[in-house]
């Protein structure tokens, strides 16, 4: 199984200003690539503040929202799933659904569980070439400091959002 | 008077692990471009614990330190001179200095103190392939969304540090 996280940030760091801001702020081309690469996972991870603030585009997609207030696994339709990580194995879940290819779409919560879980691959990372200031994180967790490699950069538009592909 | 802001940060947006933590993770490459920025610049702008953490190649440079518990401007040699900001105005104090490139070397309070008063024309920033999870941000400040436009990208060695100079 391949876990890729998918995610946007500010030159600052920042995935949002916060938790009910979602996709306003980036580029309709960090927009497209996003929905490239969610077209050749099999299943999107997404916490339930991010599904909520993307319902529309994430309703047509395969998705697992992972809420710490669901008491059991809960299928609502074809495809959607709620999971409660703190009482479900996450990982055994998906090796039983046999998906190949796995998209981490955050926020900071999801990002940091699949962290700390191993599950990252491969990033996708867009920097927008904008400041917050202040915001939230890509990532909070106390973790060792982990070694990536960057394998391409590619830059989006004029002002210069940049897409840097990374792996382990 | 044009103002340069020079960071490293992890792709995680963390510019160290915390406060006493400065230049051991970032790669060779950087530090050689940091040098090279400086070099043209005629006063590094610093806060007292960055400047700590970095006495050894600063030391030698024109350095104007920040710190909220000095009285009042403090020259200790040629080189060197204590402000603080809450006290003296620092842009007077510049165009007095006749200063005409000014490096904002960091860390959180200094970068943010220059974003607020307009004392950001262009930004160097390296992002090193590594993740830190938690740590100090790059900014912390509450402001409007600010737009830059990215100029160039440079890959700066085999693990893929990136350079990314951005103009207001």
């Amino acid at each position: 199984m391949k876990y890729i996280l998918l995610a946007a940030s500010t030159l600052d760091g920042k995935i949002a200003k916060h938790d009910k801001h979602f996709t306003d702020w980036t580029s309709p081309e960090d927009k497209q690539h996003l929905h490239k690469i969610m077209d050749t996972c099999d299943i999107i991870i997404v916490g339930n503040n991010t599904y909520k603030t993307a319902i529309k585009p994430l309703s047509k997609r395969n998705c697992l929202v992972l809420s710490k207030s669901i008491k059991k696994l809960k299928q609502t339709n074809n495809n959607l799933v709620y999971i409660n990580p703190e009482n479900t194995n996450l990982k055994k879940y998906l090796t039983t659904q046999k998906y190949k290819t796995v998209c981490i779409l955050g926020g900071t919560s999801i990002y940091s569980l699949a962290l700390k879980n191993n599950m990252v691959d491969e990033i996708y990372l867009t920097i927008e070439p904008i400041i917050f200031g202040r915001g939230l994180n890509l990532f909070d967790i106390n973790i060792k400091k982990r070694q990536f490699k960057l394998i391409t950069s590619k830059k989006l538009n004029k002002l210069g959002s940049i897409l840097l592909h990374y792996k382990k």
